[in-house]
């Protein structure tokens, strides 16, 4: 398999059969724009394994992903698709980069849930991106951006019903799309602890990257803590 | 007169007739968040000028604006608002902040103008804000926010023809607004070459704030001639 693209938590192959990629997730935890870094064994696994749960459950729900099956402990099969250099990220409750940046405290509950992009750059530290701005650069069309938005808010009800039935709050989330060889947009890359804050929901304790981030603990303890929860 | 508040370019007194305030326009230039500042004679004098006259036009057009009238070489008789925590920006063309933020050229010309909100907060650095965060942190409702949008791109309008005229292209600028006692919206602060970056339409001269801030020449020469082109 010919590598390539290597990012900071997965890898990307080509396969034999065109229009289908192999991604390998990594032990790799970083943070701050990479700057912070660790190997944590059992990190990919665990990551692989709850995006797996998450992306079938999606797709049941008529969410049209790249997902096509995982093959082992660390790769998943998937639909070849382009990615959009957009990040883009529910909030239900504030924490993170958004209490910082409007100097808020975190676990304000908003009363509708927020929908933003940044732009994917590690070298501009993938700035907040407003809709216009998208568009003026030619990112996306109008109406890609409608599409993603609403589309996107749907993912976002299902993930909420999804965690609250495990008791877990979805506090936030990143998710990326990409487009096919036939220009349809499909939610791509991962729905994991690495990308969701998720706090239990009578304790409020961390069990997503935060761990990672903020030195609260052992990652792969709370992210199997989820992924026990999602099995049973 | 009671002062309320100073800026950085105005300050602005409590008279003795209820709900109206009187705006003084300093000779203070600041720019980089005020880490860049220097007193300029006429500075003031000129963009208080430059203001009276895009006001009265914006009035005759139909916009709903704070402006009552001009008292003399500094003052200005505005309605009395509540000012928003929100700079609203317009931008035609790419520049300043906007080809930083997103590592692109200056001068690439948008289809359409781009609408964006950021949160006015010094501490903070004013940072950009996506329409649902300003939403959810209650600084304005969904309502506000569309008659905020809709009327801005209507200012924009209005000024581009009115400049081009002149034979200025309005690259892009800022705009404030404020609720009355009533509850009103109107457009409020200051609009000036302090406020908007204007290019004269054939050498792309600077005749806006970016002379200050990147140390081009006079800046009371640039303010004197978009006054003088604008009294024609």
């Amino acid at each position: 398999m010919k590598k390539l693209y290597e990012g900071k938590a997965k890898e990307v192959f080509e396969t034999e059969v065109e229009n289908e990629y192999i991604i390998r997730y990594k032990d790799t935890a970083t943070a701050g724009n990479g700057e912070k870094k660790a190997e944590i064994d059992g990190k990919g696994e665990l990551n692989l394994k709850i995006t797996t749960i998450i992306f079938e459950m999606l797709q049941k729900a008529g969410i049209k992903t790249h997902y096509i099956e995982t093959l082992n402990a660390h790769d998943m099969k998937v639909k070849k698709v382009e990615i959009l250099p957009l990040e883009v990220i529910v909030r239900n409750i504030s924490a993170g980069s958004f209490a910082k940046r409007y100097g808020v405290e975190e676990g304000i509950v908003f009363e509708n849930p927020t929908f933003e992009l940044s732009y994917k750059n590690d070298e501009l530290g993938d700035p907040l991106m407003c809709e216009d701005h998208a568009i003026a650069l030619k990112l996306i069309t109008k109406d890609e951006y409608d599409y993603i938005r609403k589309e996107t808010l749907k993912i976002n009800e299902l993930l909420k019903e999804f965690f609250i039935k495990i008791n877990l709050k979805l506090v936030d989330f990143k998710i990326e799309f990409g487009k096919d060889s036939n220009g349809n947009i499909l939610l791509a890359d991962e729905i994991s602890p690495d990308t969701c804050r998720l706090w239990d929901k009578d304790t409020n304790a961390k069990l997503d990257k935060d761990i990672f981030r903020r030195d609260l603990g052992s990652l792969t303890e709370g992210y199997e803590e989820v992924l026990k929860r999602m099995q049973k």
